[in-house]
């Protein structure tokens, strides 16, 4: 059928499941067609497509309500709810979002992107149902990665005990491991009918140490963290002993096993647990066949071939990060890096090839992440937790109460610092400076290239007074040479950038580009604008603000990052606190709201952090007799 | 013995059995003795005497490492490390910190007060010393209620994994469900070796019907929580499934038990979790029979009659939160109430009495409390999420990504904001203005004394705009009238409380009557001084502020919060914005290091929040012309 006609998933109520699996076959077309050219999450869409259907067919959808968790796995559900016309858009400046959002449409009740808060959200709107005596379904769709962050378990806890009403869907996507959960599955319902726990253990770790996946040390961390809980999973005990009903496991994509559960889970009071195992892109060939993890989120690629479209260019900075923490670590055996399952992005899997013993992935749990770096840091290991801005926040309480309160030399490798484009507003790196300059001892930096990016990270390491964030953005450096010998550089000492004398203007990072076109516009117009490279955020260059302040020339401040605590309020703190209170600082940088989707330069449009205003800012603050345009 | 002449605890290997029984004895004398002048965690440490003598006795600290979770009932261990002399000084200023204190002892080897974290914190420890081939044990030491927090148990799952030596004492504290323990223990026992799981499940859930605790709804949510876990805990099976080697229980008063299981646990190669059950208080005839929790941590008591000392006064801001909640549910049906296992500390016990059935104590699990509110939000309820400040700093990105990005109407009230005294600087309630502040759509509010709490409580109840906080401090209120009838504060809308005409003083909360005592001494001096509740610290008052700036006079800001980012910040940086850059503003508040414990004048006066250093701040703003004396 014509997707685009669907309005509403009503309609799935009549549907045979003939009809049914030809939709399934429309929606995979649709599917790998529209995401060819805008690029988006394949992979896990192209698993629960069956899932979804059936979901929206036994279940009434807004009224009973649907929680993605993650949320990249939601394009079925849009294309179910009338948005398929949006794909072309998708997750282009003001088109479609990448994941749900609940001003697109009624049947989008909680929105995510970060993972593990489907079963809290939705506990929340069971209770209230409960309160208010109503009646409907509270369905949490969750992977088995999204259950070994903390939170989910806190709420597994908290719902299997209040005995709440909760239909928990657990989308176990068939992983590399998969050819052998049957076997462990099997093994642990023997164990269970046997009895005999210990003489069955230890055959479970004989078999363990056969599987390859299991052999070596470091085979994949993240995998085996994430199947440990697989285990317990596969078993059903876990959930069963943590008070849920378990059904499954459930073949995703046989609708009549899916529908026979679901409608088993519809009836059945107290928490249930639907064990439904899928596979990542099911019905792509390249998709399906994804060793790398490639098809999970991608831009554009050739249908036929299975080919990524990609642009050659300068490295990343993940990518200069990893090479560099290689060249560190290969002098410094106490350089250990820490991803809370993010090989991939952060670049660390390329540091695990040459350090495997020196690289820890222990899953979705920053918490841990964070607090475990502080742990190996007491015994005098230097340990680099690559993180994405937005992901740290869940370390926040950790930063403040373990690492930075035993002033404990951690690196906080901040990765999709800043702006980071189409993943839109739940993933944006726009908060960390805020979240981390009121910590005391915590010191940030952020380098204006890859090469000074190379050199701080250098100076992180070597850094002897406690915790230190290096924070850089999203995509690539701009291809300059770098430097063969790593140096160390100074803390709290800033680059005169451009000389001049009508104004100064501290910037650092993405703007410092910005900041160099706009005083090559005010030097059109006769105005002669100095450009630092601030790229000591904590703590300041003392020195140079208070010749500025003595200067009496204007200050402006640029960062893409939230203002409201902000390096520009740091400088007016600066300012104040030394006496210097006639100075006029204008502050530019992200204002007090949450940016959705879009490029980057449009977000930077939108929010007005352009060289065009940069400059109309710059001549605002200039008094009128130094303007001699 | 006399305590006093131990230095060391090497003492302890030539000790016979008997010889530590005696030790036991003089410990809890000691600690019953002192713990009744000074105060302090008096139920903790008397369960864990036996405990810390044979950790003490078997592992050779501080070359094996003990990791105290929480860090309360690490009493013992400073008594045995040499530190007995220190305690007529306990929780005082410049006196022995109540939790663990690595420049106390390089016995303490990481430092505790929020719970969960002493894993990952032993896992860092245990992965450098492997990566360094060095041969130590790493222990943590954790009770059974901070297993309930997330990141405790993204821990346990990466070190089953990793199959690192780690050795974990499980700390069970005998509570009220303990006899039942038995019962299901041997239950869930008889369900392995039996095989007929569901069978065993019907039983097993008939079984819990008939117990008291699990007949009513709300009998004791906590300890349901907590206990949901130690079904799993008790069978030993969810520990050895994550792949630890589990051993136990133990008789955590037995030397005996506990040596036998602890010299195992050492021979054994991989992560070990040992079992071992306690009852808070032991000993202590009060503290035993301890139904309300009222001997976990305490002030001073007789020792005669277990009478705890308490002095007549005015209510607290608790008291006050928990009683005004109440009249506003009485008429208000969305309003919920939920707490992270401080229904006591919080209040909302009180709050329970009434409605049980709108009360949810989720257990040590701030992240999923903060998520599951924004989905009780989500349903049109208003929850009220009564957390401590530094306790809400682990909910942070749930705050960003799930409650601030959704603009969803959760009430935060803020207990414990501010200084807290005693406990130190892992409780100091001083981060949280500066967490929250630049987070979207949030708007924050304090008041000035009891009687604004209340009204504000209802403020933010009313409020349909988002989320907001209420915060208040730790004690009592100044026992003045309460109004009868309710009423909204509006928002972005200060109080001059006196009105002057030389400088302004912008304050909230507890430094109110500072800023007032401070002006009385500058009338004396002929200087005029403004003093301002500037109780809506997000927004500000707008009008206000222009107004102010137009006056050209001083302008000083205090909080008793951290100045990085702080409202002072705010203050700054909305004059900058308005293009008012001349106006002078000090701001005073807590500098950016971390204040350890001591009461909480003493520590105003350590970092100059005084009325003598305000009215000195306030001369040296004050120009020369307008200071008449």
């Amino acid at each position: 059928m014509d997707l685009l006609n669907v309005k509403d998933p009503a309609f799935l109520k009549e549907c045979s499941d003939e009809e049914l699996e030809s939709l399934a076959q429309d929606i995979r077309d649709f599917l790998i067609s529209h995401l060819s050219v805008t690029g988006g999450h394949l992979g896990p869409n192209l698993g629960v497509v069956e899932l979804t259907l059936v979901l929206h067919q036994l279940f009434d959808s807004p009224k009973d309500k649907f929680l993605f968790d993650v949320g990249h796995q939601a394009y079925v559900h849009k294309i179910l709810t009338g948005r398929a016309g949006q794909f072309e858009q998708l997750r282009q400046y003001e088109g479609l979002c990448g994941f749900p959002k609940r001003s697109e449409s009624e049947h989008d009740v909680w929105e995510t992107g970060h993972s593990s808060t489907s079963l809290s959200g939705a506990m929340g709107m069971a209770l209230a149902r409960d309160l208010k005596g109503e009646n409907s379904h509270v369905v949490p769709i969750i992977g088995d990665g999204a259950l070994t962050g903390g939170m989910a378990l806190e709420a597994l806890n908290h719902i299997g005990h209040e005995q709440t009403d909760v239909t928990v869907v657990l989308n176990d996507n068939e992983m590399s491991i998969a050819p052998n959960v049957g076997a462990l599955h099997s093994m642990l319902g023997r164990m269970r009918t046997a009895g005999k726990y210990q003489r069955a253990k230890e055959d479970l770790e004989m078999l363990i140490r056969k599987i390859p996946a299991f052999g070596g040390r470091l085979a994949a961390t993240a995998e085996r963290v994430k199947d440990s809980l697989k285990y317990l999973l596969v078993s059903g005990m876990f959930f069963e002993e943590m008070g849920f009903t378990y059904l499954g496991p459930v073949d995703g994509h046989d609708l009549e096993d899916l529908k026979k559960n679901f409608l088993y889970a519809k009836k059945t009071k107290g928490p249930v647990l639907v064990h439904v195992i899928t596979k990542k892109g099911k019905g792509y060939g390249p998709a399906e066949n994804d060793a790398k993890g490639t098809w999970h989120g991608l831009g554009p690629y050739k249908i036929e071939s299975g080919e990524v479209v990609k642009k050659p260019g300068p490295p990343s900075y993940s990518g200069v990060f990893a090479s560099t923490l290689k060249k560190i670590a290969a002098n410094d055996n106490r350089v250990v890096a820490i991803t809370a399952a993010m090989p991939g992005g952060t670049g660390l899997d390329k540091f695990a090839q040459d350090f495997p013993e020196r690289t820890f992935d222990v899953g979705i749990a920053e918490q841990h992440a964070t607090t475990m770096s502080a742990g190996l840091a007491t015994q005098g290991m230097k340990p680099v937790f690559a993180v994405y801005s937005t992901f740290l926040q869940r370390g926040y309480d950790q930063l403040v109460h373990d690492v930075c309160r035993q002033n404990l030399n951690v690196v906080f490798a901040i990765d999709r610092a800043g702006l980071v484009g189409a993943d839109g507003e739940t993933h944006q790196g726009v908060f960390d400076i805020s979240y981390l300059r009121h910590l005391p001892n915590m010191k940030i930096i952020q380098p204006k290239d890859e090469n000074e990016l190379q050199h701080m990270l250098y100076t992180a390491v070597q850094n002897d007074d406690g915790p230190m964030a290096v924070r850089y953005p999203r995509g690539t450096g701009y291809g300059i040479e770098m430097d063969q010998e790593l140096k160390e550089i100074p803390l709290g000492k800033w680059e005169v950038l451009k000389e001049g004398t009508d104004l100064t203007i501290l910037t650092f990072g993405t703007m410092i580009p910005v900041a160099e076109a706009a005083a090559e516009q005010l030097q059109k117009k006769g105005v002669s604008a100095r450009v630092v490279n601030a790229r000591s955020i904590k703590p300041l260059d003392a020195d140079m603000l208070l010749k500025l302040a003595d200067e009496q020339t204007p200050i402006l401040t640029i960062e893409e990052s939230a203002l409201l605590g902000g390096f520009g309020s740091a400088v007016l703190e600066f300012f104040h606190d030394q006496d210097r209170h006639r100075v006029h600082v204008e502050r530019m940088g992200i204002p007090d709201r949450y940016i959705e989707h879009g490029s980057v330069p449009q977000l930077l449009e939108e929010i007005g952090l352009t060289s065009d205003e940069v400059a109309k800012r710059a001549l605002k603050a200039i008094p009128m007799k130094r303007q001699r345009a």
